[in-house]
C-alpha cells in the first residue's frame, strides 16, 4: 500500500488535527472532528462521504484489521497519511490509540421528527457519559437525540469514541431548548430525577412516543425541564445509594422502555 | 482549624501517597489506597477506622462542605495534612480534584456467603467500569462482589472514585476464581454474553439467589465462565449495535433483576 507521509509537526494538516484533538470547541468551529480507533474507522467505511482523511501511526498497518480497512479507504480514493509515532500521539484524542484516526466532516444538524421517540440531554457535561448514552439509546432502539447548549459537544472526539459509531445511525440536534423539542414532537415528556418521582417500574407510561430527559452529573435535571415534564420518574434504588451515574440511569430507563415495547406492554 | 503542613515532595508520606496515586499495584502491595473527593470523604466519616490521614489542598478548606468534613475528622483525632497545590496535584489520583483526598487502609478480603446474591467480574479491566458496576450493584441491592485476578484492582483509587462509596457497604473478594464462588455459594450462575444467549426479558430466571457474571471490555466472558454458566443471557439490542459498554450491560441486567424482585415476580 502507498501512503502519504507527513513528518513535520508544522504541517497545516497536523496543526488542524492537533487542535481538533485538544479543544472540543475547535470541532464545533471547524465543522470537523476526529474518530479514533478500529471500530469507528470500520463504521465510517459505510459513510465515506464524511471522511476527509485517515491518519495512521507508522507501523499500525501491520495490524491485520487496520490493513484491511486502509485498503478499502484507498480504493475509495480517500488519502491515508502515515505519521511518525510522536506526531501521531499529538493528534490522537486518546492516550492509548490503536494507531488509526479518521478526520471527519460533522454532518448537518438533525431534524425534529414527529411520531418517533426522542432523548433530550439537559446539561450532561462529561463526554464519556454523552457518548455512552448515544450508544445505549441506539441499542434500545431510540435514534433521535437532542442536547442542551450546556452539554459536552456531541461531535467532539471523546464523545465519538464513547458512542462507538452510534452517531452515524442517529438523528442528532446538538444545541436546542427542550421546550422546542417538546412542542414540535408532541411526545410525552418523561423526566428521570433521582430526587423523587413515580416508580419507573410501577408507573404506567410508554404508550405513545416518548421524550426522555436526563440531567447533568452533579445537579440532575434543570428547573426548566421539571416544568416541562409530563411525568417525573425515579429508579427505585437501594437506600444506601443516592443516585446512579447519569449514563447508567439513562440506560436503565431506556431498556425498561425497550422491555415494554418488545413485550407489547404499552404501559406497565 | 489547625492542620499539619507538609511542603516537601521528599517527605515519606508524600512519596507514599504519590506512589498510591500513580500505580494501582502499589495499593495492593501496601494495603493502602486513596479516596478522592467530597463524597468519599463524607462516606468515610462512617468508617473512621479505615482513614489513616486526610490530605487537603491549601485553600480547599474555604469550601463549606470540606470545612465541615475536616472538623469532623479533627474531632475523631485523624490528622489533616495541608499541602501546597503543586504537591497536592502530585498525590491526587484525578486531574480535577475538589481538594480533599483520604488515605485509607484497605479492609480484609470479604467472605463467601451462601443464600445471598453475588456478582462476579471476569476480567473487567477498566477501573471506571469496575467502579460503576459496584455502584450499580449496590443500587440494585446486591452487595457481594467477587473479581477475577485479571480485573482492575478493586481498591485502586480510580475504582474507589467511580464507585462513589459503594465499597464501604459491600462484601468484596478482590481475586478469586469463579468456580470457587459458584461451588461455595450454590447460587445459579447467570452469564451475560453479547454474542448469544436467551432473551433477558423473556426467560424465566431469578427465583433463587443469583451469581451474575460480566466479562471483559474487549472479549466478553471467558470460556471458563461459559462452562460454569447455568444460563447464558443476552440483552436484546437493536441490530445496529454490537454490544453495550460492560458497566451499562451489567446495570441493565441487575436492574431487570431488581424489577423482578420488587414486583414479586420470582421468574418473568
Amino acid at each position: 500500500m502507498e501512503f502519504m507521509r507527513i513528518t513535520s509537526a508544522a504541517n497545516p494538516s497536523i496543526k488542524l488535527a492537533k487542535n481538533l484533538a485538544q479543544h472540543s470547541r475547535a470541532a464545533r468551529k471547524e465543522g470537523l472532528s476526529l474518530a479514533e480507533g478500529i471500530h469507528l474507522a470500520r463504521e465510517l467505511l459505510s459513510h465515506p462521504e464524511l471522511v476527509r482523511k485517515v491518519f495512521l501511526r507508522e507501523g499500525a498497518e501491520k495490524n491485520f484489521e487496520i490493513s484491511e480497512i486502509l485498503q478499502k479507504y484507498l480504493s475509495l480514493k480517500i488519502s491515508v497519511v502515515q505519521l511518525p509515532s510522536q506526531i501521531y500521539a499529538s493528534i490522537s484524542p486518546v492516550d492509548t490509540s490503536a494507531g488509526i484516526v479518521c478526520e471527519i466532516r460533522i454532518p448537518e444538524e438533525g431534524k425534529i421528527k414527529k411520531d418517533e421517540d426522542w432523548i433530550y440531554l439537559d446539561g450532561v457535561q462529561d463526554p464519556g457519559n454523552v457518548g455512552t448514552i448515544l450508544r445505549s439509546a441506539l441499542a434500545s432502539g431510540v435514534t433521535n437525540i437532542a442536547l442542551s447548549p450546556q452539554c459536552a459537544y456531541v461531535w467532539s472526539p471523546k464523545v465519538l469514541r464513547a458512542a462507538m459509531g452510534a452517531h452515524f445511525f442517529c438523528n442528532i440536534i446538538s444545541s436546542v431548548e427542550l421546550a422546542e423539542i417538546k412542542e414540535k414532537t408532541g411526545a410525552v415528556c418523561l423526566v428521570a430525577d433521582a430526587r423523587g418521582g413515580k416508580d419507573l417500574y410501577e408507573e404506567k407510561w410508554g404508550k405513545g412516543q416518548t421524550l426522555w430527559v436526563f440531567g447533568s452529573e452533579g445537579l440532575g435535571v434543570s428547573e426548566k425541564a421539571l416544568e416541562l415534564s409530563d411525568l417525573t420518574l425515579l429508579i427505585p434504588l437501594d437506600s444506601r445509594v443516592e443516585s446512579l451515574n447519569v449514563a447508567t440511569a439513562a440506560s436503565v430507563c431506556l431498556f425498561e422502555q425497550r422491555r415494554r415495547r418488545l413485550s407489547g406492554i404499552a404501559h406497565k
